[in-house]
């Protein structure tokens, strides 16, 4: 007889996206009038950068033809995209990263979700709360928490992210082997500086624990004190991966490419003791489970590494930044407290109600969808997340519609 | 401290097509003036077909303005592709299969390698041998084996395919709980009848297990009495899961799509024996660790079933098929027992020695790269494999060195 695997049972009913699209999908049938305005999921609006466009256009046409037609590609992605992420995206910020400690693949969602493979099952997890749910349902499908109660799986350690230590985490009493960092955070906006980093890199050190970084909104960043990366970090090469997309910064949710950064010196041990490179394991995984990108793709990720592709990319994200502004400025006009919003496409605010509710009244008055806060944790109850990603006159046509409701 | 996923030190040293990439490179780096010629890695040569090209540029500009802009895709797939595979797979030949039943995909080597993650951690597996590896080392890595001793991990049911029984595996002894089918057969190229997979449909019925039935090669069968898809054969609804790709159907090994079939009416049992629909743990699966295929190659992928688009797949493959042909012709004139080559783009050799050995006789005199039987399992010991993706003139010449080298 087959069986399941049982560990699904314990997830919550579903995934919180899918929550609220069932809700504005109810809400569309009784009102089929009214216009709906998604400040919710995070996702982008804007259209490919010129420069993608045009690379997809001559790839594409490569692929017509015999001489120049690509069939499988390089398993860890093509040289041409590792090489270029390699020196703008970490060696030009003086982090010690090469081509070949890159591996190309199609979402931070997979290889968020897919890295806690490599790891023993009685391992003790830390992730954030509020947290993006991926981390956490992917380790309760693999069996490593207790059943949810009370708001929580059992097993799990929670870093608490509120107002009071500005959404970054302390360090926890409890020693995790593995720990969920994201900055710029999704849902709070949050980010780290370089000292507060630099006690998450000397604590995983001493514990001989990894961070798993997901750095998915790093485009945002346009305070040039914070650090991009966790490689800026000293001895971070020894205890963090990366994860990053071109989802949020050159409007590939659609078209789907990421990357995940291992160095060559990050390590994690069996039960005796050894040490094993987790690049060979992740290695052994890729090469097995993924294979690889669309080359159309990948050509239009490299793209964005030319000078013109480099101003695009920032063109393109100042846009959503100043839709954030805007939020920020409005939200705080009707009495809110807002956190995120810079170096940040989310906004994280304090509705000082039910978040559940909040986002009710948001749908039903306003005919504008956004985030409930309780959706990404405990911690979140209370909040909403906003997203920035709209057009401009969307984001001032939302923010009127909450105006009218609300006050 | 940070502990590895220990079963992965139960795997073989490497993959198999990395094995035999150093061994070509190797060999490159010996003979840097000799060329080589690759009939190993079953991997496309021929460019995209024209439909799919004018499809990904129409889908390219359509990201490039804003009103037409697409960001995430719809969970399981966009339904202009669903919808178009649903009828054209499966409905036309009397399978009923619909468009919800379908989940796109970027490639079979993940589906089928993901799909494992669904079941408790003690069902019986059984495998084909020779088998794709795929199949073997993601059970191996999810810790349902012991050891890998004497050529076979411990604690798989291994279903022998040899010349004896056509290389369809005879109904086992042990009662597995999931089975892993593949026809038109990797790597040995045998097809099965509807008879023969209405025995395995029965079995699993009877025992309550599981058939995942991979028919990524389908494109290649001209057999008319064939079955194309196991939904073809009664009562599979209820006890089987499909996988089907766009790689060897349509060119797209570099430009990834493959879809999954999970019928409504699956079932797999907890351990009171309540029932529960695989379709909903794959989709929650699904939604929780990946993000969707890129929207032009799902444009691409649905170009393929319009008249035009279905008359140049046919000549795509028919072109393969030629090759298949030659290459049959050819190793049985030099005495050699083949099999595969119709209905099926690879031929499967019997060569009487060590199959590494012939491996390497035919790189080094020949220039020729096949794929050693024994690396698909014991039973694939004194066979290779030699793949017909390629352009005529390569398998004619390839053919000539071959002849030459071994006469």
């Amino acid at each position: 007889m087959i069986t399941i695997n049982e560990h699904y049972r314990k997830l919550r009913a579903s995934y919180l996206f899918s929550d609220i699209g069932k809700r504005v999908a109810e809400f569309k049938v009784k009102n089929p009038e009214k216009e709906i305005i998604k400040f919710g999921i995070g996702d982008v609006t804007r259209p490919l950068p010129r420069v993608c466009i045009e690379a997809f256009h001559k790839a594409t046409d490569e692929m017509a033809s015999e001489s120049s037609f690509r069939g499988y590609g390089d398993e860890q992605g093509y040289a041409f995209l590792r090489e270029k992420i390699a020196h703008f995206d970490f060696q030009s910020r003086g982090a010690d990263i090469m081509a070949d400690e890159i591996f190309v693949s199609d979402g931070s969602k997979c290889d968020t979700g897919n890295f806690q493979e490599l790891f023993s099952q009685n391992i003790a997890v830390a992730v954030p709360d509020p947290v993006y749910p991926v981390y956490v349902d992917t380790n309760v499908m693999a069996g490593r928490t207790r059943e949810f109660t009370d708001g929580r799986y059992g097993g799990l350690i929670y870093l608490e992210c509120t107002a009071r230590n500005g959404f970054v985490p302390d360090l926890p009493k409890e020693k995790p082997d593995l720990i969920y960092l994201c900055f710029p955070n999704n849902p709070t906006g949050a980010t780290i500086t370089k000292d507060r980093l630099k006690e998450w890199v000397d604590f995983a050190r001493q514990s001989k624990s990894l961070i798993l970084f997901d750095a998915a909104y790093v485009a945002y960043i346009r305070d040039p004190s914070l650090p991009q990366s966790i490689f800026e970090i000293e001895g971070a090469r020894d205890v963090a991966v990366e994860f990053r997309s071109f989802s949020k910064t050159a409007g590939f949710t659609g078209t789907r490419c990421a990357y995940t950064v291992i160095p060559k010196s990050c390590m994690a041990y069996d039960s005796q003791g050894n040490q094993h490179a987790l690049h060979s394991l992740w290695s052994r995984r890729h090469t097995t489970k993924f294979n690889g990108v669309c080359y159309m793709v990948q050509r239009a990720a490299e793209a964005i590494y030319s000078d013109e592709g480099r101003a695009q990319v920032t063109a393109l994200n100042d846009y959503y930044l100043r839709n954030a502004q805007h939020i920020v400025k409005e939200m705080r006009a009707l009495g809110y407290e807002c956190f995120g919003g810079e170096n940040s496409p989310y906004i994280w605010v304090n509705t000082r109600m039910d978040s559940w509710k909040f986002f009710d009244v948001l749908l039903e008055k306003a005919g504008v969808v956004c985030t409930p806060g309780a959706g990404f944790g405990k911690c979140g109850e209370g909040y909403i997340r906003i997203s920035a990603f709209n057009s401009f006159e969307n984001v001032q046509k939302g923010l009127e519609k909450i105006k009218k409701a609300i006050r």
